[in-house]
């Protein structure tokens, strides 16, 4: 039965191996220690939903092989409708969890994209990844895994290609190959989620020429896998999480980014979907960029409507009426809807990949990129100029002043403001703050590739000279007009 | 057979009913006068994509009706995929005439919003309308035509109703009902493409309440109706249409608006979809914004693929390279794909009406008129830019001036820049002009309602109190904060 | 006496040389003739202002020369207050007239730049330029001159420098040097007002080398002087000014912008203020652009002042309330401060130069040429936006159709809307599509320079290095990071 | 001798009452605690420079009164010179220390409005504020003090006045008034520096009127006076101060913002310059915000001059060439110098009170304040788009996993880009994240009050109906328009 729900999925949690480090401690378990048992309930959560009559529509659907109802995010996306679910699903998890929940989107985009990839791998060259993958999905189904994804590398040198850094380690690299294997060793960087992962999909960071083939690797792995260690970055404000009592600073939920260094690790031959096919990495690049950056526009549209909220009980929490906001508000929802329209759009004119897998438009696709790096700092910036100046820069005094014996009753008495407690303004302006200058940022601006190299892909799918053709036969012109060859002489 | 050509369309022109007026002038024949020969040779285009074998696709389908092929723009719209259609077939018309074809889209989008919207009041009322209009769709399909349609009034003063207004002529409105039809009365303005249609499709221009409901009328006219005169208006540099001789100074292409004066006009009842059914008017506003708001879309990122266009060849015809611009060129890329692709995107979260009819999703096809009023702005501001000040301003002598005896030949001597002719490099500038400042500016902002109308509906639909229970669920805040209820008090 | 009045300057204006063409055709007197008495009456209005007791203090000063009252834009400019003046003059002028007046503007910054220049030339040539500019000044301000200033060059392949052209007559050069004085040809092109203008400043057009010396010239010449021609520009709607009955469709001031073809100009030594010193070619852009582009928001300002009142006649005669419309007046009165406001802190933090001649901060006034090529594009996009669809395209019937024996009865009666008549309703309109789409567009984008030429100004004027040695040694980096001085290997 | 020197005032410092707390622990030595230590150093930072040979013109000055050297921030500002030393010492200051010195700036701004106020309620009430005032000025010259300023209060309901508040001590008031001073009470919220500060200027928090007159004070106390106590506000990320080993993540400059409770404090008469006098209430606000808020400009222009170096910086050790980003960083610059222009521009149409004290323009002042809330945003959006990833979120490791003895090695190798080493990298995106995300943001947007509410100042110091007239006059229409009157009905 693969409809898991909150306790198995935390049970499951419970029985890995210990191999994620913060602030040089090892977290025994992920699901209670401060700094991840909100990332893993962001993802309890999801779990939540799939057994909830009202969400569960959102969050299951029909296994493509077995016919069984599957946790969602463990699915195959082969029609447009499948991938806007994906992004219905994102939002949703934003709307109730404020953050990202990487663990139930990033793998699974993966698992898409090494369906089509691997479809063409096994066409030109005979190899049966395509069956090995599809055993680990059934697997994955069954078991409703959350799995989190992994392409970036450390990189070192950005002017060097892997193969000609002093330090191999700075990308992750195939180091043997085995009769019943392979040996990989690397680090990838400021990955999600994976505290609250079961597994990780792991795709190469970039386009790579035979030099790099090493570097040509996908596979996937459980998360507490021999050799493989977690560090966990220190993000904005993340020390508040382990402050325990008091009036609530932080969410209890939240996301996490790691490192994982992977210190010879053997991954067995069925769990391998790539081996050196370095032709191909590009096509993984395209796919996942495509996918990702369309539906990337639901997860900063769903923070964005809990932006809203939170202003809304902002202003309230100051004795101010939200409509004295409203063309801010209204500001930030045709925000929100850009990247979310915007992104379902790419899907809509998208097409399906010869192995099925529906892959978005490209051109529109990171269209959207380019619009997830600004349009959501713009909602930021409202959200901290609805609330005032105690949520620009959180200025308010911390939980255990306001329950100094000394001050404190002074404190949370001239605190008050609207017609709520001083305790809810406060967690309202710490949502707020959370939301822009906390641990609630998802980093959706470089998550999956920056947005200088969403441009150059609409430098190149845009079809400049067509569009020249079009001008010159508008106003008649016949004569063919080209750039200048010669640079320019004074 | 329906699928006419162009000359088809041109010969049933002519035999129209001379009632078009520009100048204080009544035109004789609108394929050939000066002020409407260019919104009639951007229509004619259209039928020839219909039997280009290139474009026949786009440009033509299948009647759901009979089977028969027809021209698309007269078809029923019942699946996002026939939206998206529309969509596409709208920006190619942009890429090849630069500007507006009204005929082959507002008729189109009336008569399917009128499908559902007939569907709902014989539901109701027990009306046959829906019958009525499938005859005439059939009749449109198989005489190929084209369709101007027409919502906005004069309107008068608009802090009054129609039924309050001293004078009532300033929104049409039914005067008499007759046995065998309606008189109608009163005058619709700014009404694109009328001189190159060959039929009018009337809707109401507003909600409107009991006491306005002999505005409450939709019904289909030829164009050249007894009692029917349309006043071209003057638009930016139209003058310039007149001049003939020389270099040309704008395209052969166009698009025009005019005022539509009815002076008891007779319309029988076959051709007559509303009649007094006040309740529904909002039905009509709502499909029909929703629908043409998405859409729209592709019509400003056509146009700006133009200027896209334009401006490469204004920097080549100036000596530089466009590459100089490219990231220029890549940002107004990137400002008409979020208008397509957000367009795209509302069509594909969208729903289908009982009738059948797809209907756009309401916020997100908005939040794109939101959009289409801000972004091409500053496409233009970038056309301008690349241009530099002989583009900003128009700032050249006049084709007469490059023509002189006296000085033209110093003129076109110095007037010459890059590898391209003088000739061309004017009529590159004059392009970007009229793109920018001058006869091919559409009018998106506008048409089909103004941007704050549409952030109305964008407040009224986002869900803002369930946004405020997501930001309190994820702060756990258990009170509810409401908005303060009395006024501001000093 | 030197404070001229409209009519000593109509009737200097009657007697001079007809030199100047439009559309093929001599222009026989340019107060009266409808294609140049629009440009003259914005000057004349100027003159006015120099005769009306509660404008004289800003539109006269007193000669530091002689201590006499002249007209203000004779004047030297030596203090940051002169030059605040200066702003505040552009300003008012602009918002009496709509639109530029460069004849009380170019020729004025061009003699306060020249002064600084020709001091730097005299004192390493010891020649005695200033001198001779100097009696020039003081005939100019005895006579109360309209000066227009001439930079643009029509410069041919923008990839070659001028001795390199095909065409020698793309940038005006000396021809000749002959005892008594220069012989000058070639051409400039886009220069503002000289229609309006008793003389013309000429300077040279960019930054030459030695090559290019014959380019290297700055004089001023009568508007009239034997051998040059004017060709006036066709502007956006300018066919409208030609139309003189009827509702009125264009204000009564105006601008133009002419080509100007010296063919073989003789210029005598008094009035030649540079000829051949290549090397101070850069001193004469640096200083004049500094100014001019400081200047130049006030300019804008102006036009964006009428913008504003234009909106508000255009909603209230639309029937709306202008509060309906205050935040976009608001954004539109930010946005027009902002260029006056960052222009007047160019000149608050500008230096004296040792000639006497104050001189703006140029990494200051080219940042506002960057604000002047964007903030008033959004200011006409929110008057279009408030004006509504008869604004955006212009889009109302002809002044000849409104008086139509057959229908402009019909047509005044609809077009009436707030409480004001229909004539002031359409000659509102036409006023706010002259102001963003006709002939009241100043070309302040590209006039005085491109905005990426100021773009290569603030990046060279910002100290870039020194700001990362700030912020390492905020963070204690001891480490000097360089750029990497290999290209990127892959 | 005024001119104090860093170790006279951090010994001064050391020697106040411990009176500020942060998370519930008193403090005992501000100069060593890791809460208050950064916002102290970067205070003695501007003692270097007053004595720093390079710097001291800029750090120090002449006493009006006394013509001794002094401290610039103990000075009186008389003219715009004044004012724009004023910027420039505040610009100067971000550069070195990243972030806001309150203490010479606040204190500074209220005692030179006091100066123009108390003139006013002087001479109408026949009062000596002034010569009370001076009399302190002459003592904190002469002790070359850091003066912190206070005119934000808790403010409770803001639906309320203070009068009308369930709890009167949400504002600061004058709970008795006594022979020999007054009896203050009530709450100031958010104030900057204040643990930096020897003495704090209390200035009236909003417009009151009579009923409020309690609130009309102003006055200036010792910081450490008995019955005050100062709790410091909690900022992103500033737990991080206190860890103090290993690779450093955080500047040792800083800023804190603390709420004043003040507990029935007893201050003298020589030092009260406002007591009661509702009336000049709003005369504080007018000049403090107009003096502020163009002068802020100077501000963030220089914090954003730090975030070019650190984006260049941070290029550099990801191993990218800055030039890569040029564009970016050239519109950081242009953002960073509007403001500051505007800011110098705001002065240099300023006016001189009757008191000597210069008043900056207060449309161009609130303009500015529109910008300083919005541009800032944009360069810091660009510093994250520019550091990548790591700089987004601080996505790193931190210090305490740097140096674990089971990973830290092989992070350390991996975590090395470009050709500097691994621990200038991490202390490069810690300074992008400290800017961005951390404790350096100075809270400008409401520091000195919303910009909702200098965009009403906007609205009412626009003079929009001049503007009507001008338009109105330009098209000669002759009829006044006014706005409609009557409700809108339907």
């Amino acid at each position: 039965m693969a409809i898991k729900n909150r306790d198995d999925y935390l049970q499951a949690l419970k029985k890995m191996r210990p191999n994620i480090y913060k602030f040089g401690e090892r977290i025994e378990d992920v699901t209670t220690h401060p700094a991840t048992r909100r990332t893993v309930e962001s993802h309890a959560i999801a779990y939540d939903g799939a057994n909830d009559p009202n969400l569960q529509k959102m969050f299951t659907t029909t296994s493509m092989f077995t016919g069984e109802k599957i946790h969602r995010w463990n699915s195959m996306m082969q029609e447009e409708g499948h991938l806007i679910s994906n992004m219905r699903l994102k939002r949703q998890n934003y709307r109730r969890t404020g953050t990202c929940t990487g663990g139930v989107c990033v793998g699974w985009n993966a698992q898409n994209v090494m369906w089509a990839v691997t479809h063409e791998i096994d066409e030109a060259n005979g190899t049966n990844y395509q069956e090995r993958l599809k055993k680990w999905i059934l697997h994955a189904e069954e078991n409703g895994l959350t799995v989190a994804g992994a392409l970036t590398d450390a990189k070192g040198d950005r002017s060097l290609s892997p193969s000609k850094q002093t330090e191999p380690d700075t990308t992750l690299h195939i180091k043997e190959i085995r009769e019943d294997g392979i040996i990989i060793r690397g680090v990838k960087a400021m990955i999600c989620s994976t505290a609250a992962a079961q597994e990780v999909f792991l795709l190469p960071g970039s386009v790579y020429g035979e030099d790099d083939k090493n570097c040509a690797l996908s596979c996937v792995v459980p998360r507490d896998i021999e050799g493989l260690t977690v560090v966990e970055a220190t993000r904005p404000s993340d020390q508040r999480e382990f402050n325990e009592s008091g009036i609530q600073e932080v969410p209890d939920t939240g996301i996490t980014q790691g490192w994982l260094l992977f210190d010879d690790v053997f991954v067995p031959n069925d769990r391998v979907f790539m081996c050196h096919e370095y032709q191909f990495t590009s096509k993984v690049i395209t796919y996942f960029t495509a996918n990702y950056r369309a539906c990337i526009g639901a997860c900063v549209a769903g923070q964005g409507d809990v932006m809203i909220g939170a202003s809304i009980l902002m202003a309230r929490a100051n004795g101010l009426s939200s409509k004295t906001f409203m063309s801010k508000l209204v500001d930030m929802s045709v925000n929100n809807q850009v990247t979310f329209g915007l992104g379902a759009g790419a899907l809509a004119i998208g097409k399906k990949h010869p192995s099925g897998t529906w892959i978005a438009d490209s051109l529109t696709a990171h269209t959207n990129k380019v619009m997830v790096a600004t349009l959501p700092y713009e909602v930021k910036r409202l959200t901290q100029e609805i609330g005032g100046g105690i949520v620009e820069t959180g200025c308010m005094p911390s939980s255990k002043d306001l329950d100094s014996p000394e001050y404190g009753e002074m404190l949370r008495k001239v605190m008050k403001a609207g017609s709520c407690s001083t305790e809810a303004r406060v967690k309202a302006a710490r949502l707020s703050e959370w939301l822009t200058l906390g641990g609630g940022i998802p980093g959706c601006m470089h998550g999956g590739g920056s947005p200088d190299g969403a441009k150059l892909v609409v430098r190149f799918t845009t079809p400049m000279e067509e569009y020249v053709d079009y001008a010159r036969k508008i106003m008649n012109i016949e004569e063919e007009i080209q750039d200048p060859q010669k640079p320019l002489k004074k």
